[in-house]
């Protein structure tokens, strides 16, 4: 792909940026996710209109991709989005199996105007113990059934 | 709440898991998130069935939840999920203001199963130009013109 393009996908998820708080959408983030040179997927920041926190611009873009392809498997897609992924949003771009990230903004630049991703990538990386958010183990004798039983069946589909 | 409550809703989530392998929705995983002693948000993974690699348990839960309470935030609200949560759904968690974690099954548990979302965890935690996935800066200064814009707005909903 020629720079030009590159610059024409990442100018699309900028656009998409604008829109988000032009139409009072959410926060300003614009991401499309691209295959063979075209755009399959598009997502906006819309957390706050719709009521669901986990509405960011990757994940939306990587939802519509996935629904225009007819798969949850996005390898030989690639991603462009206005601002370097939040946790939420990169563990949805490694699950998805996209090949490359383009970003627009540094998650730094994007602390300078009060959205600091920084202290979600520090929550996720901490021992489960030592989190804001208190994690309890309850009940890991009945919960691991669901996995054997889950391997004893012959046509589970692995991802 | 009592023990025996929590076991009730624990139970639920775990339910969830087998009617995910039984009904070949997806992988062995279910979740509810539960609001002053009721359920407010069911969900168990469909990645497989519905192509989409961000419907696991949790995050379909967390999506029911803020659809049923008509908000995106969910501060008192706990979330019961049959196995510890991988680093989307934690982010997503951490983004809803989820009060506490309840799981069933430890990620070390999962991975003897096949489930490795500590290579997840692994990822999240480099820096960017470690991962495996490659992450590309381009055209920042456009992509910032998105945050000034967003500062300049009087009615910005900030979260």
């Amino acid at each position: 792909m020629t720079d030009n393009t590159h610059q024409q996908f990442m100018a699309a998820a900028i656009a998409l940026s604008k829109q988000a708080i032009r139409e009072g959408r959410g926060g300003p983030y614009g991401a499309v996710v691209v295959k063979d040179g075209a755009i399959v997927g598009r997502g906006m920041n819309e957390v706050t209109s719709v009521n669901d926190p986990t509405a960011h611009a990757e994940m939306t873009a990587i939802r519509q991709a996935c629904e225009q392809l007819g798969s949850w498997n996005l390898a030989g897609c690639e991603l462009y989005t206005s601002c370097e992924p939040c946790p939420m949003c990169l563990g949805a771009i490694y699950w998805a199996r996209v090949d490359k990230i383009y970003y627009g903004n540094t998650k730094e630049i994007a602390a300078r105007f009060g959205f600091n991703s920084q202290y979600f990538y520090d929550e996720v990386a901490k021992a489960r113990e030592d989190r804001q958010i208190a994690m309890v183990l309850l009940m890991p004798e009945d919960a691991i059934t669901a996995f054997e039983e889950w391997e004893q069946q012959r046509d589970r589909q692995s991802y």
